[in-house]
């Protein structure tokens, strides 16, 4: 379509038409119309959640530092040894009977408000990478720019529902105060949903605060507009940060995350079975404390799982045993009745290599067959989430909108079954011309923008380039063709005036 | 272990002792303990099948000049309207009801005999390139050297279960001689199962006589040594050549897979279901031929598709359409209870970047999914099958690895289960020095061979590799520490003979 546009001699114009038509054709989830992938008999699930249930009565789960935790959880019944919460068989299930099976997550233009939870699929950014690499300038720290690139891109890219939360850190303001300028540009750059502060509970309410301004203070304790990420300590732990942060969240009817994140083999047992034990009751624990907090408060059964390398001791992705976990855990959380997060781009890989894209495969692959709601770190994810990748993250892009299209199913309507085609062309003879399709011909089958179909003879004339090489000459001319959807003035000048002031009331602190 | 093989100063030999253990632990084929993953309800299936057997009867398939199949046909039940065959309603069913639903395919070393079809997957390196693409030569015409290498390496690589056939054209040989020298490699240089020559009938009768020779006159009537691939002339046609070809085999027990080789939207209906009814009443047709041939005789339902680019018409690979056709094909194969083929690493990439493994692992993975019995080009495929890369089957037999692991499942016996670790250690601590890691992590993780775990600045140090250039060096050490299994010193003498004499008896020939 560009090229077209340059032909016309459209030219930014032209690409700023189509790049608006994409934002404008963003659907806000993915609703499957193919079952789930469930690896798991009922056997298997029912001993792995009496097993979970053992872990949580006999060895129980630390709340540390955090005793308002240790105290709602006793008043609910549960037994609380100095920081150990042992929960009595069953006790978590009664607890979770309160939490929505799914929610609406609002966006600032309703049109992308999106629903975590069911059949639904939605896909995120990657989360949390002090590091960013592209073609040109190879890995160096992030930056607010870089942050609010990925924003500008995730906006513009129609397989991704959510604008996700750190999309990258932007080590150069200070941790203190980055989060901030992150929920600023979420908010100011995107229309879509996006996720809050959990570094610090002053941070989630400094989130708070701004979704207040944005949606109003009253609006909030009505409407989701968060899903904020909660990790586990594990084993078996949560520390009085993500508590803190957590508890705000809940506290303001915003959703949370509760994700144990697992290196199995040092965090978990060295089998998916046992790992997969830990996760539940990790899980289990923590969003029952969610419910403690305020009944009905969303929250989301969370996984993240790598196998670690027992040779070298390094987190690797996109092997078999994670994507048993993924699997496991999905049936887990359904049996639950909540919805589910896990999968995404994960890979080891420093560069967009093929080693890059096959373990970013196998975890897609599986994370959308597995019924994964909330999607984490589709696109940009490298080096095991220690860089946020330019040319990454339009790759993966690229294969999210595949996602939406493998999980609509096969069309068996009349113009599907195509007999008129078969009936109308016959033997040894070609469909090009056929009526059915010359009608369907646009929509029929995915088209990439990044994959090379061409001959060889056409690609080498055209420079023998890779995915990488390829991939870097769409995301800058994204950026540069980059509208900012509108905003209400002077809602916009209270955040910023909200930033100033909070800004200025804090030395620059950098933990 | 090469590296420690070095510093213990093994060298070659500890590496090749490692080599060779891998050959000695090569599993025959992977028995799944995972469900098959299946998009089309019963409904959906019955629908396609109906309108698979409106195709047969109303439409029919050509059979081209090749009258022994027609009256063959005929005297079966079908209308035969010169070259147009069309199958009542049920007929097709009916001769396929001999068809075996699985068999055995034996190998010289009966340890790598293989079982195709059921519970079953056996996967096997591409087929068909006239190319060969490496890091140091880039892409070159192929000649019977690289024939043998891939044959070693399949032979070395404990993934790939099938010496697979054309795993590249040896163009430096005649045409009409070289499915000789082909056949002669996979014999000499391998003892897994291999497939045969089916561009000439002839040259499928060559291929006859060299397996006598191998097993036997009177075993090979009782024993089937090969699978062929019998590809259809889709849109409903089949031609003399690929006829003859699978006549010879039927006619000695041996094995073919039928397959459509669609490219849809040209060869078949632009849209998933109408590309899938063509598929079942091609596939039909040709199996029951076979059954015509000898009752009896093993077929495997193949399928190849490749969704066209509607903007280009280009073959494009690893989209999620393809992805459809394999899972839909593979359970309206398992309703006729027979094996079936599909699959692999397929990508239109030339080289084996991002594009290639992004596509190659969206089509791995559905096949393993999806219940492939048959998982022809699952190494080495490039360029939509004109390049066989030598990195490229490096990445992607790691990968064959992998699919084991995952279609094993989860281990959810006491040990799986690891209850004992969790009490061990219990919250805030690591796994690594429990009971149970100790015992289990050798065998815990699958560890990949290719993939670099490891810290940036440890890659960067040495040397910035990616997956590529990580695989140039894995390929060329396995081919020095490669060693030929034993063969009958006076069968390899008569098989070499019997090649002289028939090299003799023909002037060269380039078709």
């Amino acid at each position: 379509m560009a090229r077209e546009g340059r032909k016309r001699g459209g030219g930014r114009s032209a690409r700023i038409a189509a790049r608006q038509s994409n934002v404008a054709q963003t659907i806000s989830f993915i609703e499957r119309k193919i079952p789930y992938f469930e690896v798991l008999n009922d056997e298997a699930l029912a001993l792995i959640e009496y097993n979970a249930e053992t872990v949580l009565e006999e060895i129980g789960i630390e709340f540390r530092d955090y005793p308002s935790a240790l105290s709602l959880l006793k008043n609910a019944g549960a037994d609380v040894d100095n920081e150990r919460v042992r929960f009595p068989r069953g006790l978590c299930r009664q607890l979770l009977a309160t939490a929505p099976s799914e929610y609406t997550q609002h966006a600032r233009n309703s049109k992308r408000s999106t629903i975590i939870g069911g059949d639904r699929t939605v896909l995120v950014p990657a989360y949390g990478s002090p590091f960013i690499r592209n073609a040109e300038e190879g890995r160096r720290y992030a930056t607010i720019e870089d942050f609010k690139n990925f924003v500008k891109l995730t906006y513009l890219s129609p397989g991704l529902h959510h604008s996700g939360g750190t999309v990258c850190e932007p080590v150069d303001i200070p941790v203190n105060k980055r989060h901030l300028d992150m929920v600023y540009s979420h908010i100011r750059y995107s229309d879509k949903p996006f996720m809050g502060s959990v570094t610090a509970p002053e941070r989630a309410e400094d989130t708070v605060e701004m979704i207040k301004i944005l949606f109003g203070s009253n609006e909030i304790q009505e409407k989701t507009v968060l899903t904020s990420l909660i990790n586990a300590n594990s084993p078996m732990t949560f520390d009085a940060t993500m508590l803190g942060a957590a508890t705000v969240y809940a506290e303001n009817n915003q959703a949370t995350m509760i994700s144990p994140f697992i290196l199995a083999g040092a965090m978990s047992p060295v089998s998916v079975a046992g790992t997969l034990t830990q996760i539940l009751a990790e899980a289990m624990a923590g969003m029952s404390y969610i419910q403690c907090v305020r009944p009905g408060a969303p929250v989301v059964f969370g996984t993240f799982a790598s196998a670690l390398s027992m040779q070298s001791g390094a987190p690797t992705f996109g092997g078999p045993e994670p994507s048993l976990v993924i699997y496991g855990a999905a049936q887990l959380a359904r049996r639950l009745n909540l919805p589910f997060r896990s999968g995404g781009g994960l890979c080891a890989s420093k560069i967009p290599d093929a080693q890059a894209a096959y373990e970013s495969a196998n975890t897609l692959q599986t994370s959308a067959l597995a019924g994964v709601n909330f999607m984490l770190h589709t696109a940009g994810w490298l080096e095991g989430g220690l860089s946020m990748g330019y040319e990454k993250f339009i790759i993966d892009a690229d294969q999210a909108n595949m996602i939406a299209v493998l999980l609509n199913g096969i069309d068996t309507s009349e113009n599907g079954q195509a007999l008129g085609a078969l009936r109308e062309i016959g033997p040894g003879a070609h469909f090009l011309g056929a009526a059915h399709t010359q009608t369907n011909f646009e929509t029929a089958f995915y088209r990439s923008e990044i994959a090379d179909n061409n001959s060889f003879e056409q690609w080498e004339e055209e420079g023998s380039r890779d995915a990488m090489q390829r991939a870097a000459e769409i995301w800058p001319r994204m950026l540069r063709d980059y509208e900012p959807p509108a905003i209400d003035p002077g809602v916009d000048e209270a955040l910023r005036e909200f930033i100033s002031r909070r800004k200025a009331e804090f030395p620059d602190k950098d933990y």
